[in-house]
């Protein structure tokens, strides 16, 4: 694996590389770890890389590799720059033949990725886009769950995300991730929604298996000055008759990281917790509510592949993270021995969860600023 | 007291009974149980009233009521009839001097409510509406804390109040309490928004001291052949600026009585379930939440006034029900003796609340149905 | 009823009185509420009473009373003084042909109780304890899933019973709960273990259906000068060969009333928290945990009979408690009509449990000050 | 790094290569994975390493890895074989001058740990026990809340272990970590005591600071067959005149790992669980509880340090397991490179919580299976 982005003084770079490596399966090879190249020499440093695998620029980085012998160079990279800097580097890493791994959301614009879509098709290599809350075991099950019918036919979705970091102007008062993503021009059109509510909406799409066809939203920036969204909602028309509510904020002050689903159908209802993620309860009108444990041995087989510890030993979010990461490179390295991966390892978000969270992106935007248009369609 | 309604096979009328009951400051001593006279007396005798305290309609309680020595009648009547008998008994007990409790929805219609609301400051009696939820301790301690600004400005009201029981068609099996709530000739123009939609957009107003000004709904009737919604939920926008989102529904199968609310403001946030009615959460950007709790020594007076019981020994539905009969009877009390209430005794929803509740009904429905219409202003 | 203690500046009397009038089945009409007649006189009128049925000793309202017509005088007295006042008027109560309620613990000593005892049997009267735990709907849901053996024989009992309100020395700052109940005089030879851990002791063996047959337990007293026990623990074997922990304390600073039982058979477990009263926790070793929780449509008939709202509207305490005077009520009255009391209205404990737990606290005191003494058997 | 025991087919060396892989520090570099040549050699090769590396004998593995360059050989072993295959390996490795890893209980007896100590002391080599628990950032905070006074003098420790996988006899049914745990040539002299007991054991005294002087034991075995214990507890007297309850059993059927700890002082108490693992509560006698969260601004220094991610982005039990070999690894390095190690480095579990582990092993099982003894010192 090599990096784009990810230096010492960076979060979600540490987060992949935690991700990546902790399976024993991924080798940090090289990287172009900062714009600043003494901040990518120190880091590579630190992370036990010789300086000549420490670059300057992604495109050099991509055109020495793709140069190095095949047992040498870098198999894939992990894009983890800020929005704005996804696009080119993807683009750049595919054409050198090299997979993909990028964060959310996936491009600076819905155009964007359609082209990035383009290119994976044309190149055939894989990119997996990190939206982590599917990677929990237990959030698998539910799918499996519902997949298999356990609560009929679904007709409620609420998904919410609230956070409360963004509830003063931390961007001003030198917090690094706030800065980017408050900013129109390394976030794209949208902050709270891009930052989170995307995370929201794939894993309501992800468990439920249904797809938004319209939705209704009210976008808001409560902290003055700030200059993209930083709250929002929205009421959602899926394409079975379903109907949801999305809520994603940043300021519910005192809030964590509270992303929580409940998915009601004819059956029955379940619901999942970020902040308490072994856990999936499953509910029935008739019968006591069920509590559902990552590790247990009832669990599919499905969630047990993507689980490490046994039930009561607590899962967390890294090893969610690393759940994408270990499928993703089941699936290169099947594709470089020439073998088919197994349908378990396939299962990682791709370019197409990026496009749709680009549409989700461009059509909350265009609802939630309007006060006439009521339901507008998904964008395609 | 005197009831209309309440006979031994109903079941909002036990709780009221109990409710008023337990504080032995009420005594039952009349009523009109039943439509079928048959069940009126029987159930009167099972309440312990001799058969002449027992009437066949409530006009000829009302009339004879009246005509008793003061010492003697009753001092106010409880209607706990479904929602198209309360407007009539209402305005008849008002105009023989009675004082009213009636259960929520306050009437059929908004124009009923106002004209009760005519009545009630012409005749000067004292009409309390039991929205239940506003009668928990902790309910009344959150009230304080948004009043004395600890998390200073109010951004974000997120109301929810999930049901299961209407999942399916119940109505139809001989489940009398949902067949009049589905039904538009007895329950009014809304199903689901009425029956608890209501109460929690009542909640939220109450604690957050706001008041709506617009919304933007979507409602919905998921099981076949019902005649009003069993779904909804709106997007709300408050007048200082707040955005909220109210969701209600009858079709979370496998939910009890979920209803809860998060507010969050400038300074914090704050958070109350009712299934775990003692504890109220306080949640700050950068210090510990708080579990603040019913019982304890550090909750304000108003809390303190309306509980029972020390910490720890759970307070309950019943309790949050009777201190609306306790603080309605403090308060005519005060008044038949000439005395000036307590300002706590005034804290239970009066008509004015009733005419909110049915101005939210009429809106919510409006723009519930409607395609085009995004934000609809709040109906007077 | 009428009642022994109970002035209005007591705190387990108004308790009492709650619990007895909410289901409008029992009337106060008597008491020698305070040994202080100005105390008695003023509870008597703002409980409503006329001042002749107001009484200045207890032996005087028991002749006074049982010289009334049947129509008008008590049919029972609750006796709710502290322990050194409850066998007295108990033993005069009987002997003068009343029913008795009686908080726990039943007497002052072991040989009391057991004169109690005789007494109950010689008048054929009935006595009624209020371990008010026992009373809530999904603890008798409990015993009953035990008594048919869904968790299998029984191994391992765990009781705790952790309160915080005598972490420092509040006897002398004025708590009148707690000078009486650290006051050998007054309270017995046990204080905390008296107070709590009897009721711990009794719901343990309530739900387990089991007897506990010896105990190695420690006592300590942590607050300098107090003069009994405010904290201990014990091991406990039990008749079948199961084991237990018993814990009570109220030196654990925070903790409100948080009383919990966990249950382990060979084929599951369960678990009850009474700060979350109306939740049942079955645990199975091979499939989900369920929820069970007081008035769903699934609890057994003796739970429904115990319950009166509809799931999640929360039964608290008082409903819990007041449970008790129903089941005994229901049960005098069926005596007084010469007909059999139904099953479920037998259900509530006794003088029986009254000895038993008077056999506990000899039997933990003895052990728990014993540096030597490991196991003791239960005192007869 | 190199290992002893954790082939492919084995649970715990799995957990040990996550925890030590996942912070980019240490590489595995060598093993001797299972007496199984074959499975030593296929395991070997599962983990990218080249046969030569792996190795037929721990004995091999020293003799030869010392004979390599010190930039090649691994610096320290992982020993993560069953109880009876701890010392042997530990001695040698440390006379050929590596650092030990060494999963608990450190031997199969007292006077091996002591002999273990003697070795640790002459060779000046570093020694760690993997009391995972003690990893958690919040246990951390935990402990420097109580080092700072935050909650006074301590009263009580209740310390409970519960798990359900021992409940039936699951060791002769192929479960093989069943196998050698409830074997006593293998495991030692304690089941469940040993297993999980040492685990609550040193997570009191950890948190506390407080050294138990003397204890009062009841072990069972409940699965008929079973050669050692799978269920005791034990009253537990501290050396500042705390006293505690320890409660272990791996029979509570339905349990996962339900390790709880709760510690009252004279002027607050604190909680933690580990199945919710980043949350502490903090319980005040009149103030509310607080939730004190993993990952927040207003943790420790000690506690962030130990900390990979923001609040709300759940760390796990790998990550307590990684903390102890991040800590453990940082430590080796500054000996290596001559440095004084940071004390936060050095805050991980030694020989000395290993010996302690034996004793409280040794003291026990001596009191558990009496019925005379009452309190037994520590042994020494």
């Amino acid at each position: 694996m090599g990096m784009v982005g990810g230096g010492s003084d960076a979060f979600i770079g540490a987060i992949h590389r935690l991700a990546a490596l902790m399976d024993n399966q991924i080798e940090l090879v090289c990287g172009c770890f900062s714009v600043n190249p003494e901040i990518s020499f120190s880091s590579g440093r630190s992370y036990f890389l010789p300086d000549k695998r420490v670059y300057k620029t992604y495109r050099e980085m991509f055109e020495k590799e793709s140069k190095l012998p095949e047992s040498e160079r870098m198999d894939f990279v992990s894009i983890v720059t800020p929005n704005f800097v996804h696009f080119e580097p993807a683009i750049l890493a595919l054409e050198n033949g090299f997979h993909v791994v990028i964060d959310k959301p996936i491009t600076f614009s819905l155009d964007e990725a359609k082209q990035l879509k383009a290119m994976v098709d044309k190149t055939g290599r894989i990119l997996a886009l990190t939206h982590t809350y599917s990677g929990y075991p237990i959030v698998k099950e539910a799918r499996e769950r519902v997949r298999r019918g356990d609560i009929g036919k679904i007709r409620k979705i609420f998904v919410e995300y609230p956070q409360g970091w963004l509830s003063s102007k931390v961007e001003d008062a030198g917090n690094m991730q706030a800065s980017w993503r408050t900013d129109p021009k390394r976030s794209g059109k949208a902050g709270c929604m891009g930052d989170i509510g995307t995370h929201a909406f794939h894993l309501a799409e992800y468990i439920s298996g249904l797809r938004a066809v319209e939705l209704c939203a009210d976008l808001n920036t409560f902290v003055p000055g700030r200059l993209l969204d930083d709250d929002g909602a929205a009421l959602i028309r899926y394409n079975n008759g379903a109907r949801g509510v999305l809520i994603a904020t940043q300021v519910a002050a005192g809030e964590e990281n509270a992303l929580k689903i409940r998915i009601y159908g004819e059956k029955g209802g379940m619901e999942w917790f970020q902040m308490e993620p072994n856990t999936l309860w499953m509910k029935w009108p008739d019968r006591p509510a069920e509590m559902v444990r990552t590790g247990q041995g009832y669990t599919g087989a499905i969630a047990k592949h993507n689980t490490r510890t046994p039930a009561g030993h607590p899962e967390g979010y890294l090893e969610a993270f690393a759940n994408i990461y270990r499928n993703f490179s089941l699936t290169i390295r099947a594709i470089m021995e020439g073998k088919k991966p197994a349908p378990e390892w396939l299962d990682f978000p791709t370019v197409d969860d990026g496009i749709r969270g680009m549409q989700f992106i461009d059509t909350v935007v265009q609802s939630g600023y309007s006060d006439s248009l009521k339901w507008v369609k998904m964008k395609e």
